[in-house]
């Protein structure tokens, strides 16, 4: 355990009057303390602080270090994130190095890992986003949420890091209306993790997983090479108003050519039209952000079906039930826009993304793929990683 | 071989003036010579006689005996069959004794078996019926076409009889438009030829495939207890404009317990609505009168789909499609037609029919059912009938 007491600092709003709107996103660019500054250090524990005014309308907080040159400023900013006057600086700010969500216990991490912060070769600037969910419109609420960084000059074996496996933010794989249950899986596959890890393996000890609001099911399997799989991280029960980062109960190790198997269901029964994947609130998504050590060349593994096959499909929804769908003249979109949508087209949808061959992103750190980490496989190649069955009882 | 010299009686129209419409059935009752209504016959071949004139406009004709008691007259009669004129007292005048077809050879029995005709049992009346087909409106056309019978009173050791299997008459099932192939089958199972059949198990040496417009393909197979499946007609280029009793090349036998599986395949690309099961022209049939010997109890061994699951199919189908279908309130055609039939619909249907429990109607020749004969059996307990597969060749 990590003592209260041990060397903290914290980045909290300065006193921001929560507004009475239902949605805001508050950025605040800090700082990091000098001594962090000129060594690097490890974080070895992070905790979310809430305002007692503000329990209930705090959503979620990230903090993230700015990804730029040490010598690059990033401008002074204290304001609604998505405001016009936000400054572009600021865009480069997006890896997380803590965090904390409704539900979330404070992060502590092994003992023999920490996250990488400070040193001359970093920048020394941060953001801290805090989303005020305020539905109520509750005005005059001074906030001084923020976030609490436990850290170590003393760094520890290993460097802790994210990655992040599931499906790809685009409209290839979407959700149909009016569904009770429809699922999405991203495979992150046996070549990827071959090129990516270390020959030594991973050991993954927590995990945040994250869909938007129509996510009601999330899991983490790992495919092992002799077809064994065990449960990474499971939510039977997944609210997308909880996405805590959680601390695995037991740590497990991911090795070369093993799959990464990451599955969500959604409930899009109050929905008349097509959920897209996508980046906006309306769009979906259907990822987890694996917390690691050591750090490896993998950062983002993700997939979506190959085009070729969903045009396939789109053809053969237009032969087998008269959809409109056109793959020359109109988008992805617009072709899942234009099928009917009943449970039975829902269903065939279902097993054509089960079974269709995929596009697989297997990318390093500076966003390019790895090398040959770029890949159209066939599913036919893969067919065991599609029909797994979760025991029935909850594990955890 | 039965010389053209052999005695023989005809049966053909009176200088009938064919009229000037597509169709016409036409309708004349005859007495049988005096000899044969003495004591029984044999039947031991039949032609049909075309007058040269006629040629291509007599689509087929049928002699049919009438099943009354030998003291009934039967009024005379001869005009067209479907006129209000028409005595009632031709109404039981349905047992075939003799037919043509477009195609036809001349009918001959096989030396051990003849058809039976005639004696102070039987009525001494039979009904010709001469479907004229022209669709050139052709007049004027004086024809004296009709069938010959040669008959002997040496009769011969089996008496020869005819036996339907296929599907029953009624809309349960049906054909949804749009489709170059969609199948239908009867199965007339063990359960039925086991107390239908004599011990000894009958000889098929003749079949007349049957459908109306728009079948295509028609087979008959018979599956043994052990699991053999052996072809007993097949026609993989049906026409309902050629509907001929053919001899079979080697005569089949059937025993107790053989499962008949007669099947046939649609074509209904022009047509825009539901094709019914059912007695109309507009509707479909799925039959073959099979010729055999010696007379078994079994006369008619049809199925149609189970009533109770039709109707959990038309639940499921506004389940998984939002088809308006209501068992309550609807009939089967009604119900039929509240589907929204695409190729995707249309193949869950054609599952459903090869998988679903169907009622087995196995009735003698009073039209009754036989003991027990008049079964809903669970088509998982006769899985193989629905998987055969036709070897690619044709046989015969």
């Amino acid at each position: 355990m990590i003592s209260n007491n041990e060397p903290h600092v914290d980045f909290r709003n300065f006193n921001v009057t929560i507004p009475d709107v239902e949605t805001t996103y508050w950025c605040t660019r800090f700082e990091l303390p000098s001594e962090i500054v000129k060594k690097p250090h490890h974080i070895i524990r992070f905790d979310g602080i809430v305002s007692p005014q503000s329990e209930g309308v705090v959503h979620h907080m990230e903090l993230f270090h700015c990804n730029v040159p040490p010598e690059k400023e990033v401008p002074k900013f204290n304001g609604p994130c998505t405001t016009e006057q936000k400054p572009m600086g600021l865009t480069e700010c997006r890896r997380v190095i803590g965090a904390w969500a409704l539900g979330a216990a404070n992060f502590i991490y092994p003992k023999e890992a920490g996250g990488t912060i400070g040193g001359r070769a970093q920048s020394r600037y941060v953001v801290l986003e805090v989303h005020f969910n305020n539905p109520d419109l509750k005005s005059n609420i001074i906030d001084q949420s923020g976030i609490r960084i436990y850290y170590t000059p003393q760094r520890r074996k290993y460097d802790a890091a994210i990655m992040e496996v599931g499906l790809e933010y685009n409209s290839k794989n979407s959700i149909p209306p009016h569904l009770a249950a429809f699922r999405l899986s991203g495979y992150c596959l046996g070549p990827c993790t071959n090129v990516g890890l270390p020959e030594t393996g991973i050991t993954v000890f927590a995990s945040q997983l994250h869909t938007h609001s129509t996510g009601v099911q999330v899991f983490t399997r790992i495919i092992r090479t002799d077809g064994k799989i065990e449960i990474l991280n499971i939510d039977r029960h997944y609210s997308p108003h909880f996405q805590e980062i959680r601390i695995l109960q037991k740590p497990i190790q991911i090795y070369r050519n093993d799959t990464i198997l990451h599955t969500c269901i959604y409930n899009t029964l109050r929905r008349d039209d097509m959920t897209f994947g996508g980046y906006s609130i309306h769009d979906e998504m259907c990822v987890n952000y694996m917390h690691y050590y050591p750090k490896a060349e993998l950062e983002l593994c993700k997939t979506s079906v190959n085009d070729a096959s969903l045009n396939e499909f789109f053809l053969a929804i237009h032969k087998v039930d008269y959809a409109l769908t056109d793959t020359t003249h109109k988008t992805v979109e617009e072709n899942y826009e234009s099928i009917r949508w009943t449970p039975l087209t829902s269903a065939i949808l279902q097993t054509f993304y089960e079974e269709a061959p995929i596009h697989l992103s297997c990318n390093g750190s500076n966003g390019n793929y790895l090398p040959g980490g770029n890949w159209d496989i066939y599913s036919a190649q893969e067919p065991l990683q599609r029909d797994v069955v979760l025991p029935s009882r909850c594990h955890q």
